[in-house]
């Protein structure tokens, strides 16, 4: 059994520091597992509360009905180690420490730690944090987290980072959009990782089978060797990303003072990563684009990309980009140019990048569907990229139809969509959501998305089979 | 005078290829002028019609009761030059030849288009296009567009484009966005630039005291020794952004079938560009990140920056942002940090980032505005960044205010922001629109706007002077 588990299903729960003060985070963590109806039982822990969002309290650990399967703790630091040793005389299996002020601020923060960590050792009780704002398990109704979240979509996404307020605002931009919006299956921060770390949860999201992509936030790795052997097995089926920070000296000081993190050198990091076929996210921006691309673009054949656009400046951005990041413009075949040729007029040379803008007078669905498909039966094109400009005069009916059929008829070829404007815009991502169809605001997200499906796709090959000998 | 006036001043218009039918190019460009108001006569020239939305047409050309200042021809390529000659006949001053298939399709097109210029050079009528879609003038309410814009925002922006139609979906993009959104003044499609090209129009940009940043879309400088003297001079008082695509041989290619543009080394122009103070965008995010910023912020006098965050992760993120992008992590000075320390638990070690989450228990106002006030207060902090999670537990109702008067008693240092998170996010962004603050989703792209300001500001202090001596 991974330890994982003792923390993602518990079927009871203790909260210490339960509050019935709504904006506390002891209200907002039971808030959240009420609204999302986690189905076993909860015990709020307060020193003179009798109830607590309808719910009996307790005035302590001991005096609870049963030992939970897990606690959580938000308590004011200097209360913390009480309470634990409370929850090690209870046999509770597992702890989520939220309280901050340990090892990240270094003297008796660091003092304190170490005495949890004895207590954890000694007890076998399982932990995450200090520091850290909760869990997440979707498929269990179980929703504990100190950020509110009014609604939580269950999805293909694995989500653990090091900071909990900060996995919260990704989790929080992800699913507040109506759009482009992979659901979130697990989400656990980690804080100080006192017990339970990255490799503990990966070990875990992949044993899932309805995560589609493991995304971690690292400042630092707490047992790398572990940490890699571990992804270099789950990576051969389940993509990882990691967003590795503090990679600069000034962002490890940071780290420092934030989680107490050892700084790595972070080109020897980097080479780690590359042998494990984990896939590096360079901000937050590409960390969400990573996320959708791999949650739903089938992994390319090779690198050569076919460019469909509505002009022919946003074809020149695209080759542009395409080059850069060391990917290859298709040559389509003879064929695949007639088909677009035929609805263009005959002046108009047709290549790749395929410039469609004057077949648009005829609608989207004659404009479209004919080069999409073109593009997508060429045996010399591996990704097809659409940059189009979803302005007021293309505003058509069937954009949905031509992508839905396209996915649909060509589930093993990746499309991936550029789309600039504003109205227009905004409604074809609504119409377009739920096709598993990857969209972004500019050419150069999209390519970089393609670049590391196309990297983990030939690392993944080039590593497969139980005899390869060392990458490189 | 400069010839940009005759193109974009006119005080009437032919517009010939106008149409009756909604969707159709002739028809969108008349309804965009009578929608936004255009105040001088507009002459539809049909062969048929009697009247198109309103106005009486012509027939032709020839049967106009007037000269036109300015006429629009949007007829199939093949009668192109018989209206050019007609246009001529009648002393048209100027001309927006939006058809295509001339120059960039080679052959027979490259053959009409030097017919054309022959007829342009003779006659002395200035022009711009073919292939382009139009242009506007929000200032005189002209707005001569053949893609639909329900609503234009006059404002601070100057933007040229090379492709008519991706001029109209950057616009489009920064005006359809309640959020964010500066309004556009001078907005011109160049197409092949048979007559006037990025030389005339950031001259003409340039005279207008309104306008605060210009911005290009180039896929090639059509008169570099003069482009790069009016730069300059310009850039000396306005910045210049340039999106110069067809970086790559791909591009190039791609860009010589679009619009006939020959390749430049890419390295030469860049050097080229940084010796006349432009600031150069890299992607269509970018320039729009550029055109805000710098449209918005004011050009900081050094590069340390001081970062205020609501956690530890963000603070990480940006320094290695920060120290990547070339600026320094400002060292605040030990008043700073202790108006700072004062808000926070005594156990929490203050530096830059300061992190200010546990001072948010006691609301926005309390948690920013004396941090902020320090930050912009400290002589050794030349940029103040925040990078602030707007999660439903940071609800705050005063952020508006602290930054607007942040905003007020510090006009001439930067700040940027930087919001994650979901529905907060969208509230905060709406309430904090007009305190001419740039705000992105990503602290990458904030990072590298504050870098092209500091740059901009330091080569604008470096090449000042007469007697300046050559760049380096």
């Amino acid at each position: 059994m991974t330890p994982m588990r003792e923390l993602l299903e518990p079927d009871s729960i203790a909260v210490v520091g339960a509050s019935a003060s709504p904006g506390k985070p002891g209200y907002i963590l039971l808030k959240n597992l009420l609204d999302h109806g986690f189905p076993g039982r909860l015990y709020p822990v307060h020193p003179s509360a009798h109830a607590i969002l309808g719910l009996p309290a307790y005035p302590s650990v001991l005096e609870l009905p049963e030992p939970p399967d897990l606690a959580f703790i938000a308590v004011p630091r200097e209360t913390v180690l009480n309470v634990v040793r409370q929850c090690e005389a209870r046999k509770v299996r597992a702890l989520v420490i939220v309280s901050a002020g340990f090892a990240e601020v270094g003297g008796d923060g660091a003092m304190l730690e170490a005495e949890l960590r004895r207590i954890l050792v000694r007890s076998g009780i399982r932990a995450i944090g200090p520091n850290t704002v909760g869990l997440v398990n979707a498929g269990r109704k179980f929703v504990a987290s100190f950020v509110p979240f009014p609604r939580w979509n269950d999805g293909p996404i694995a989500l653990a980072a090091q900071s909990g307020i900060f996995v919260g605002a990704l989790a929080d931009e992800l699913m507040a959009r109506e759009v482009q919006s992979p659901g979130i299956r697990l989400a656990v921060g980690f804080g100080n990782k006192i017990d339970l770390d990255e490799a503990d949860f990966l070990d875990y999201a992949s044993r899932d089978p309805k995560i589609r992509v493991i995304a971690l936030h690292l400042e630092s790795l707490k047992r790398p060797r572990e940490f890699f052997e571990i992804a270099r097995r789950v990576s051969r089926d389940v993509p990882v990303i990691v967003l590795k920070t503090g990679r600069t000296a000034a962002g490890a000081r940071a780290a420092a003072s934030h989680t107490g993190a050892l700084a790595i050198e972070d080109r020897i990091l980097d080479g780690a990563f590359r042998q494990a076929n984990i896939v590096r996210a360079s901000s937050a921006q590409e960390f969400l684009v990573l996320m959708r691309s791999f949650a739903w673009a089938p992994v390319p054949n090779g690198s050569r990309v076919g460019v469909l656009t509505f002009s022919g400046a946003s074809g020149v951005m695209a080759s542009d980009e395409i080059e850069e990041a060391g990917l290859s413009i298709a040559a389509p075949g003879r064929s695949t140019i007639d088909r677009i040729a035929a609805l263009l007029p005959e002046w108009q040379s047709v290549g790749n990048p395929a410039d469609v803008w004057l077949a648009l007078a005829a609608g989207a669905r004659r404009a479209l569907e004919a080069p999409l498909a073109a593009l997508l039966d060429d045996p010399g094109v591996d990704v097809v990229l659409g940059v189009l400009l979803a302005l007021p005069n293309t505003d058509f009916a069937e954009v949905r139809e031509v992508f839905a059929e396209a996915r649909w008829v060509y589930p093993r070829k990746p499309i991936f969509l550029v789309l600039m404007g504003g109205g227009v815009k905004a409604r074809w991502l609504q119409e377009l959501e739920g096709l598993d169809i990857p969209i972004e605001s500019d050419t150069g997200l999209s390519v970089r998305a393609i670049r590391a499906l196309v990297d983990y796709g030939m690392r993944r090959q080039r590593y497969s089979g139980e005899c390869a000998a060392g990458p490189r």
